[in-house]
């Protein structure tokens, strides 16, 4: 099979969007751009043995690929449309590539955003996606709005996916069904899409939970100039990484609550006026908005723990070249 | 050094450019599109050791990252506008990615596109750049209007950058100054942007020729439902290769011509009542565009030798699952 027969079969599908004027098969793909939007981009690589490991199951994959990238999005308040795909694959493995699209496209259909072209080549497995969303003019969600006094929420619970990863590396136990639950957390994240959209206007600055979260809120501080507290104990999270807090593994436990990465959860400021609003928002999604903290007018972050002791050091939040 | 530093000492510039709501440094970009216009979008990925040399001079693999997705633009006839770079590195290299960056932005100055996002991680190196462009609302060139009778066309010269790699490869030899000149076409290849948009309402289809002259031009005749005849002795071709062509190393030379790829010159059709305005282009560009045959109704593609003899069998264009 050549590499344009490989397109033909994996990626190509009939395309149900009018916006899109040429699709997959020319130099470029050609949209239409809908009046009165601002277009958002983001592109994000994922590399084999570290951000997929070489033996996950393909359709995990295919999932993730897009699901970091629907993440992106879902900050920036964005209603994903379009997508970008370019890879590098060591070999042409059908069966491979068909687990790895049928879990892209899955997705991809779900939040009805549609594959306008890529690229293919060999190489050490890679994918490289770029999304692209629409949001009414001016109505972005950026990282630069927080003000002192506005409220910290997250969304859903945190830690999970890292504390999967701890568990696949034999630095943590976990009885089977919670194994189950967290792996599912780490190999398939659900991008938190609705949320993102409902939350513009209500939500002074946002961000995904990719790297973890203090390093995340970090981000929004240094754009935003202000500092902010948060409480151990108010950060929301599953019950295997409870019981691990509580006792077993408290030091590895919190490094996951408080840095472990890989949620996909939104991390946002609103201000205090907007607490009723926010419940509601939490009730239309079917998922918990949790107040951990508000925003401060001095630089930094402070963590208290369970008893209002700050937190002498931090956990580090993942960085690729640290 | 971390991630984001790194980000921010090679890759954040100032940005000019008053579309950009929001550049580098939040979950996505934000760009205004101009009204009345079609939205055009290609990526790329480039793998060292299969699109670049390990010990290419970093500023030529900047160049190159970008210059093929500017060809992409080119073909569509598309104006480019903004660029979003993911890039996986084996290890921070202080020196390489200054020479990688300043490569880049040369030519992104050039052609004033700015780049609003990214992505950078470790990895096997691999750079994959998403390239925007915008067209006037319809006016994009695709592959598709390509119609019996039309003329074909090439720009520049073909099959410079295959005979460097020939050379680079031992399967060739040239002096020092014919080798200087061909491996620059291989290195920093200057896409035909300005030709591109010139062709808009002119050109009846268009591709630009990174794969070699028969399989791109096979990509048009597929989109458009036709043939192709041209001919050998039309096909513009530089000193150096002309030589090889018409003494040495005929065998060799001709699959360079017609199949060589990375020439990144434009081939594109027009109706015969078009000769005179594309003369006009050609003078205005300072660039040859030579009528190398004609459209068929019958499907395939007849290349005529110096004799007017079909060849037999045509030179494989390059297939990275072939």
């Amino acid at each position: 099979m050549n590499e344009f027969a490989l397109i033909d079969r994996f990626f190509r599908r009939a395309v149900h969007d009018p916006a899109v004027r040429t699709g997959i098969g020319d130099d470029g793909a050609v949209v239409v751009p809908a009046p009165g939007c601002d277009l958002v981009f983001s592109v994000d690589m994922l590399v084999e043995g570290r951000h997929f490991l070489a033996d996950a199951a393909p359709a995990t994959v295919g999932h993730k690929t897009l699901a970091v990238n629907l993440s992106d999005m879902a900050a920036m308040g964005a209603r994903p449309r379009w997508a970008l795909l370019a890879g590098a694959l060591p070999d042409f493995d059908e069966c491979w590539l068909d687990g790895f699209t049928r879990g892209l496209f899955a997705l991809a259909d779900r939040f009805e955003v549609t594959l306008i072209g890529g690229d293919t080549t060999r190489g050490p497995r890679n994918f490289c996606l770029t999304i692209i969303g629409e949001v009414p003019a001016g109505a972005a969600l950026t990282r630069a709005g927080a003000r002192a006094g506005d409220d910290i929420y997250v969304s859903g619970t945190l830690g999970d996916a890292a504390l999967a990863l701890a568990v696949l590396q034999g630095r943590a136990t976990l009885g089977d069904a919670d194994f189950a639950m967290v792996r599912e957390r780490l190999e398939t994240p659900e991008p938190r899409v609705a949320l993102g959209e409902r939350l513009r206007g209500v939500a002074s600055a946002a961000i995904d939970i990719s790297d973890g979260l203090t390093g995340d809120l970090q981000h929004i501080l240094d754009r935003s100039g202000v500092g902010a507290a948060i409480d151990v104990a108010l950060i929301p999270r599953s019950m295997p990484l409870a019981t691990l807090i509580d006792c077993a593994q408290r030091d590895l436990a919190l490094a996951c609550l408080l840095a472990g990465g890989d949620d996909y959860e939104l991390c946002f400021m609103a201000a205090p006026s907007s607490r009723q609003v926010l419940a509601a928002i939490a009730l239309e999604a079917g998922m918990p908005l949790t107040r951990i903290g508000h925003v401060t007018a001095t630089a930094g972050i402070v963590v208290r723990d369970e008893q209002g002791t700050p937190l002498a050091t931090l956990p580090r939040s993942f960085d690729h070249f640290g």
